[in-house]
């Protein structure tokens, strides 16, 4: 079924050669086989028929090389592999010595559309694009008079439902660094009775102290294993691993327990409304409790390097209530789920939210960041407040203004959610096959957003690349799949037989 | 004197017109006048003569417009001119109305080498650059092979001396902030008795709830009038203005007083001194006592957001001397100062350390970011501790290579001390003449990175952009020069003019 689906949208997911030759933009029929669907014309017509392994082990003698020679300058423990991108293509990331591996990484879940995609390399050879790099503007001071417009075909384009303000940013951690300190400024106006009631000269004197009351005693309250950056705001936020935090001084904010949910969700309906339960039932406590009080709750849709936990939308739809309740913001962080890779373009459109988030952050894919909000009510009362030089960058927003055309010219947010479907039919019958290495598989109708856990997760993805795959982990066990936006069925394909491959070989 | 200096210069100041065609270099007599000075080949041939102002006000209606339209979706009270970067030329900054406005402010001192720079148009033109837009690493996971050599040939060939080693980053802030979290690193690894001394699972537990020791209660010790930036570390380190820390929680990190010094410094050496021990003892007493002990002091070379205050040499030799004493790190932040402005590469090789600073931040004028560090001693014990997805890009260091090969074809380094000496001889005479004016001007041998106070500065700022100027301010009274590396005696001549119109005109 999952492969006749498959097969049978081939037609509506126009290949980028396609798309510039109606020619050649033929239909396949429904009862088109799973081969057929394999064979479908793929986005990227230069990309190899599979992996091609070159080297004993990877990294090569050549990357071996390289990295030992960057390593004089600059860190390379983390060092996954040393990539030569001008001979990677689409889902295909290739190495100085010559390997080329199907990517579901995807440098950390944020190359949309493949790399070297050729209609991106028009929009950064654009005359616009060379004005933005040379021309860098300091944007809260001295805005391009065609940043409304950029916004608007860019940004703003895909905002989020009831969200269409937005400040930029540059990454992630700052988007959402940015979007707290958003929030601790309403809540401190709130508390003040209103935009119009000005600073008490203890505030000001205070705040040049770092004490209360002018930096006030507030918090950000986040869940466990969630990641929300690193910077020190978001830091105190983030509750991955240990690694990320040890050493750094952290705020003293609250963490609520986020459902412990079994998967799939729809099987474990009343175990994980238990979970539900008990998760807001400690952030009402904590919001009301904890010594230094809530100003927003932040949440990713599903939490990424965290281990990749999901839950039902009935989850975030109660949580929504319980934050308005008490009047603390929602922030949802789209910096990992945005962009169309769950199969919708946010990963929050899968809740139906009545009452939107008050923000959104968003990064990654989007190769620009920042933070949707709801109305100009929470911008600061005065200028300056929410300010820095660059604000964002108009290059990446170039980029992503061709990034947003291409999502849609080629449908991709339903490509990804038929995609995904298909693939994760696809895992559950490994998963049948095999058990214990296919654990909780998790992401069913989420797109190609899919992870499972596996006992010998490291051996698992150090082993993945001999068997030419390129993929990560999340959390303590996780195999996390982030393949691009342009991942097709024949990459599914390839993909599976190989983690049957790498499973048989633990 | 300083006219002469200035004139006897230009045959090696070389044009970017006159390095293209030899036969158009030529050389002027050390006689040469002023007049011929100002008449020297400018870099950017395609400049106006002079400011050209076409609407009554600025806004004008255009600008209007477009900052109302802007202003549906994103922060516009921020705003302080409308700009069209493609009308935008040299050290000229265009708007939609047609107004164009010599420029010495630059982005908040950010735009190096001119408005649309034929040379870095050429660098963003080139497919590395559209290599590096369309395929961004994760640099830590998946760096390119060439990154090396991109480093070598960009960022690294400009390291300061003894500090030959890099961490990327995006902007300034977290340049800061990363260099803080490394500050803490060092210090508590230097405290668990070594790099190979594992964590106790006490450190590992308390970290995932924000406690000590995992989060250890350390400190940054910064100064008073200081800004380093506005995330939530950098934050707690930023003591510019109220408006810039109200209503956002901040870490208990002690402030030390900058030396309030009398200008010109040279003049007031006596005095200086004083308030260079008084602001020394304040730092010891402060690395002795405070309750939260600093890792690291971080320091502006020359405070920049906080007023433009200038301390002596001897003062950051001996501060260098106090941090090494007290096993403190020393973090010189060079964001504002570095690349090239104050007729020093990097502002702190004024100071001529032997000893030099444990780490250097930078960004603004080099597009990139980061911050460069003395050894690998000073990498964290274990990779992904100091980690992000992205820890930089790729592209804009392509684009600082670009600026690293201009400022040294042109010697733009020295080029900026000289017209340094050439713009502060003009406005000192302009303070003889107005001295209630030009108050306390200060920069003396800091290239152009002058400034001046005024008793009615933001009139003065406003009423500039009436006579072609656009500047900026810092701190409460100053007016603070920023011009491009690109900036000429004739820019000065017309910059000065300007000046005593403004005055006359409060």
């Amino acid at each position: 079924m999952t492969a006749l689906r498959a097969a049978g949208t081939v037609n509506i997911l126009r290949p980028i050669s396609a798309a510039r030759s109606a020619a050649s933009t033929r239909a396949f029929t429904a009862a088109a086989s799973l081969r057929m669907a394999s064979a479908a014309k793929p986005f990227h017509p230069d990309e190899p028929k599979a992996p091609v392994l070159k080297t004993q082990s990877i990294p090569g003698p050549r990357s071996s090389q390289h990295i030992q020679e960057l390593n004089k300058f600059f860190e390379t423990r983390s060092v996954n592999m040393m990539v030569d991108y001008t001979k990677s293509v689409g889902n295909y990331i290739a190495d100085p010595d010559g390997n080329l591996l199907l990517d579901v990484y995807a440098q950390i879940a944020s190359i949309p559309l493949g790399y070297n995609n050729p209609a991106l390399a028009e929009v950064a050879k654009s005359p616009e694009m060379v004005d933005a790099i040379i021309n860098r503007p300091a944007l809260g001071n001295f805005p391009s008079h065609t940043w409304g417009d950029l916004l608007k075909s860019s940004v703003l384009k895909v905002a989020p439902k009831g969200l269409d303000n937005v400040y930029t940013a540059m990454a992630g951690s700052d988007a959402n660094e940015i979007a707290y300190k958003a929030a601790f400024m309403y809540r401190r106006q709130l508390e003040r009775g209103g935009p119009e009631v000005d600073f008490t000269p203890e505030e000001i004197e205070s705040a040049m102290r770092n004490e209360s009351p002018g930096s006030p005693q507030l918090s950000i309250l986040s869940f466990k294993h969630g990641f929300h950056g690193r910077l020190f705001g978001t830091l105190s936020t983030t509750r991955s691993k240990p690694i990320h935090k040890l050493d750094i001084p952290a705020f003293d904010w609250p963490q609520a327990t986020f459902p412990e949910c079994k998967y799939p969700l729809d099987e474990h309906v009343e175990e994980n409304e238990k979970a539900i339960q008990a998760s807001l039932d400690e952030v009402e406590h904590l919001i009301k409790n904890w010594r230094v009080p809530p100003a927003a709750v932040v949440v990713e849709p599903i939490q990424s390097e965290g281990g990749d936990n999901h839950a039902p939308a009935s989850f975030f739809q109660r949580l929504r209530e319980v934050t308005r309740k008490h009047n603390v913001l929602l922030i949802v962080d789209e910096v990992q789920t945005g962009i169309g890779a769950t199969g919708k373009f946010w990963a929050h459109d899968h809740w139906n939210l009545q009452d939107p988030p008050d923000m959104v952050t968003f990064s990654k894919k989007a190769q620009t960041a920042g933070y949707f909000y709801r109305s100009q009510d929470m911008r600061p009362n005065k200028p300056y407040r929410q300010f820095n030089t660059w604000m964002g960058d108009p290059a990446k927003a170039l980029l992503f203004r061709g990034i947003v055309n291409e999502i849609e010219r080629h449908d991709l947010v339903s490509h990804t959610a038929r995609v995904g479907d298909y693939l994760y039919g696809k895992i559950e019958a490994l998963a049948k096959q095999y058990p214990d290495h296919f654990r909780n598989l998790r992401g069913k109708d989420q797109g190609t957003f899919l992870a499972f856990d596996n006992p010998k997760r490291d051996e698992f993805l150090a082993k993945a690349k001999s068997f030419g795959i390129n993929i990560g982990g999340s959390g303590a066990t996780a195999v996390r799949l982030r393949p691009m936006l342009t991942f097709q069925e024949h990459h599914a394909d390839i993909l599976v037989e190989a983690l049957e491959k790498i499973v048989k070989a633990l």
